[in-house]
């Protein structure tokens, strides 16, 4: 697998959570594929070294001391930058174990936004974690949001599996402040972030955007809710009128049958359940987070530090190694789109 | 395929939706797969012959005067009560296809309540159709219940697929209204029901009742949404205290995972889309709509009468199939547990 030059950066997450397990994981796993990345580790060379021993992964680690060796390096092993570096004590997040999940994750955005790496991937974090060393973020989403200098609106989260894309316009409100929450202006604005992330880094041309309704039946012509006529029809029309191929309200429940999801290249939901309800029933557990609307690439995981079951060889690293693969996609079609 | 003495009783739906054509299909592929269901339509057996020939579907039609001679009818071809007909008229809704529409129905259901026939399946209907004629129900769950002498709220709608089974406790309401009418009320009067219902007519001896949250991820902890901690937990709390089997709150994203579905008979959720996106995208076409709650056996294909496809080929037949089989299977379960 190639992704042009530079290789992706792959952040430790919290080390006391599954990050470490999964990153090697599904590093093992990929080179059984044949599938290597170019890729390395954002620290923890050590850290990882233990986990793989203590964990029996087949992933031996070769400590990089900048991007550019990764390549050489890989022929070998895991690429890990030596820098950075903590003790193993999986389950048992403190502060040092938030500081050094911090120090990664600062270090890749600032490589990948030197040109250095191609884009990230983002091993979990603990909000509650971090939050003991002063970090206020509601997610690396929107601490990734501010070192690339964008406002948080910008940042839109799209879920991705093999058969499904899902946006959830809102994400984690209560379900009854969602109706209030809904805007034209919040569809078009994260519409447009959407058809044009998929035209730069999934090479969808055209993209086919399918705008959920609110309400059942899209508010079977308003008996059960405006909302559809008020707010989603109006965006709708709003971006055909900027060339934008979208299409509904569409009724939550007829938007994710099989012939439903060959009509589209992306849903747009209304909010967090109706978009991630279908991607996880459908996409089992190879669900991966992308952001689109800033200008690195970063992927995730859809899955958190699992604190409970971290060090005991439980944590499937399907979703990171579709995370990593994703990233390297994304990388290989935006540099053949920049040219 | 037996189902105890009686046969089932499947009514015509509105003539001018696709309810002929699914009836035909449906029988004509049972019938080919050796899995011909104990049963007769409640009517129309000219408009069957000539839909059928219209559409080259190979059934042949046995006029029956009563339900006690469908099982000798139905080695010949399909049994129908010859005294209701009406010409066919597919997608030209009249009030003359709603009054036969109808008039099926009642005779259907009076004649599951007097023991001629073991259970009801319904084909769809037109709900402003039927308000042509006067009828001013909600939808044929409510009417059903009425001519069974229980209030509305005792008819539990439950979705049902091969894979999953879902129960939407609110249904056909704007999505703003769903968090005032969730009460703890509603949940364990309806659990009850399904509980019930599983145990009697699906052979479930110790059902598994897994309760959906309102809020994405539960709430996280009151975090955005307290209905969680406030309504569903002593909810699921007194059904224990009662020994049904229920648990949750369970983030909806959570809820349809394979390994999710593994451990429960059926999942109440809080809201239409909730239950009906995940069984859709999972269950394809072959959703069946069960009402529990009420005496009698009820299954319905979990379809509209398609009034702008009937007539052309296009209806699938394969959810009025399943219908029919449930509806068997739950008829032959509740022999099983009556005695």
């Amino acid at each position: 697998m190639t992704q042009g030059r530079a290789p992706l950066a792959i952040t430790l997450g919290d080390p006391a959570g599954i990050g470490p397990e999964v990153i090697l994981g599904a590093w093992a796993r990929l080179r059984a594929e044949r599938r290597s990345p170019h890729a390395f580790v954002v620290g923890g060379p050590e850290l990882l070294r233990s986990c793989g021993e203590a964990m029996g992964i087949d992933c031996p680690i070769v400590p990089i001391a900048e991007p550019a060796e990764a390549m050489l390096a890989s022929a070998v092993g895991l690429p890990v930058l030596a820098v950075l570096d903590g003790p193993l004590t999986p389950s048992r997040p403190t502060p040092d174990s938030a500081r050094l999940a911090l120090a990664s994750l600062r270090w890749g955005v600032s490589l990948v936004l030197a040109g250095e790496a191609v884009g990230l991937v983002t091993a979990p974090v603990s909000k509650n974690a971090l939050a003991m060393v002063g970090w206020d973020y509601p997610g690396q989403t929107e601490f990734l949001a501010d070192a690339c200098g964008r406002p948080y609106r910008d940042a839109v989260m799209m879920l991705a599996g093999p058969s499904l894309r899902t946006v959830p316009l809102t994400v984690h409100v209560a379900l009854s402040e969602v109706p209030g929450l809904i805007s034209s202006d919040l569809i078009t604005h994260k519409a447009r972030i959407v058809a044009a992330g998929l035209r730069r880094d999934f090479g969808v041309l055209q993209p086919r955007l399918a705008i959920a309704a609110l309400n059942p039946h899209a508010g079977e012509g308003g008996q059960f809710g405006d909302e559809e006529a008020r707010i989603i029809a109006p965006a709708i029309a709003a971006l055909h009128a900027e060339g934008i191929d979208a299409f509904g309200p569409v009724p939550g429940d007829a938007l994710f049958t099989p012939r439903a999801r060959a009509g589209y290249d992306a849903a747009l939901c209304m909010y967090h359940d109706q978009a991630l309800i279908p991607l996880k029933a459908l996409e089992f557990d190879e669900g991966v987070n992308v952001t689109l609307g800033l200008p690195i690439i970063r992927t995730s995981p859809d899955h958190g530090t699992a604190f409970d079951i971290a060090g005991q060889g439980k944590a499937d690293p399907g979703a990171m190694a579709a995370a990593i693969v994703m990233a390297a996609e994304m990388a290989q079609a935006r540099a053949s789109v920049d040219g």
